[in-house]
């Protein structure tokens, strides 16, 4: 059995740990919940849990689909194991529907279908709060090359697809998510972080009820029964 | 001769009106000056002269290399006349040199040579502050197709060779420009707008000395005399 070994990075809702196998690292998934790139900031006990299930179920089904990822299995309510790789800084958004930061910036309605899924692409830092980017800043800052742009663009793309047609049988529309990607030691980009309501806007398909962390965002209340609402639609499909 | 007939428009530094002729309109420059916006505005004596000469003598030069604009011709010291399009609602900047918004949103140090010329769209839309868009955005709004698209970061790159070289000749550094296009009646695209210390970031090519509008934003002293120096340099080559 894989063993924890030292901590290795503590981020906003997670801790990263080595293990004893060289190339598989130990997750585990805090409570600790924040926003406004970290100026709001809280303990909401519970939401580490559901995470790592969600996002566990949220890997599994990509890979039946044939989505390649870092995820290896769930091996505790709060932790799982991952494969180690070298994390490409940037935080890539796809939108199907307009909403927060897009629906503020370019003044379209919250709640419209965009004719055609927006990818976005954000420099991962912190210190400077992930600012918006474009292709030619990606290719400056040699964060990609511009076959490995139009990749990323490609397979963000592909998961949209999987993940509205996964989101849909649990009733739910996937307004939009962010995810990062990774290299692995021997090359390949695949997908990586978490897949969850802390990363994704889900909306409740009929009602348009907030089913993510808009609900913390936005003061809308409890975090921990809406995330569970989305844990249980999910164990249904 | 071509006569001045109502006035169409009075936007932050130029005034537009109609003429006696379908197709040419009458732009006259103003003294006013704003930055951040229009959150501050100044009446600077003189300006408005300085910016239609240096504005004319650019189109000018850019003609002389094929370089096709809506300029026609300077009709006195603070009007032209220009042909009539239907402006394309981008500011398009490109940038040679880390300033202004790059060096602070990506914390790339002002006055770093950028290893190619960074191409950036704004949504020309002053109640939105213009915000920064990437080329999807641009197809959303349905304000170019790709193939305008790929065009027109084809024409800014041209044009800022032809700058690029324009002022060295004046020892100057083009450091970063921002243009607007628009198309004409028939059809094709072609820049339209100004090409002055108002819109271009100029530094001397020895002492790095600021040469544009950045003398008003940062209150680096009276901007007159420094565009006068563009002008005067300009009129050398």
């Amino acid at each position: 059995m894989t063993k924890k070994s030292k901590l290795l990075y503590e981020g906003k809702a997670k801790k990263l740990y080595a293990t004893d196998e060289k190339n598989i690292l130990w997750v585990e998934y805090l409570n600790q919940t924040t926003a406004l790139n970290g100026l709001r900031k809280d303990l909401i006990q519970g939401k580490g849990e559901l995470n790592n299930q969600i996002t566990s179920l949220v890997f599994e089904y990509l890979r039946q689909r044939g989505i390649k990822h870092h995820f290896v299995e769930k091996i505790s309510k709060t932790e799982q194991l991952i494969q180690k790789l070298k994390i490409i800084p940037l935080e890539i958004v796809l939108r199907n529907v307009a909403a927060g930061s897009l629906s503020k910036r370019l003044n379209v309605e919250k709640g419209t279908q965009l004719s055609f899924p927006i990818v976005e692409f954000y420099l991962k830092k912190d210190l400077l709060k992930d600012p918006f980017i474009n292709d030619e800043h990606v290719l400056m800052l040699k964060i990609a090359n511009l076959e490995e742009i139009n990749l990323l663009k490609k397979k963000i793309r592909k998961i949209n697809e999987v993940l509205i047609e996964m989101f849909q049988k649990a009733k739910i529309k996937l307004i939009d998510f962010k995810l990062e990607f990774g290299k692995l030691p021997d090359g390949p980009i695949v997908l990586a972080d978490e897949i969850s309501p802390d990363t994704c806007r889900l909306w409740d398909e009929i009602t348009n009820e907030h089913l993510d962390k808009d609900v913390y965002r936005y003061n809308l209340g409890n975090l921990v029964p809406v995330y569970q609402e989305v844990l249980k639609r999910l164990l249904t499909i």
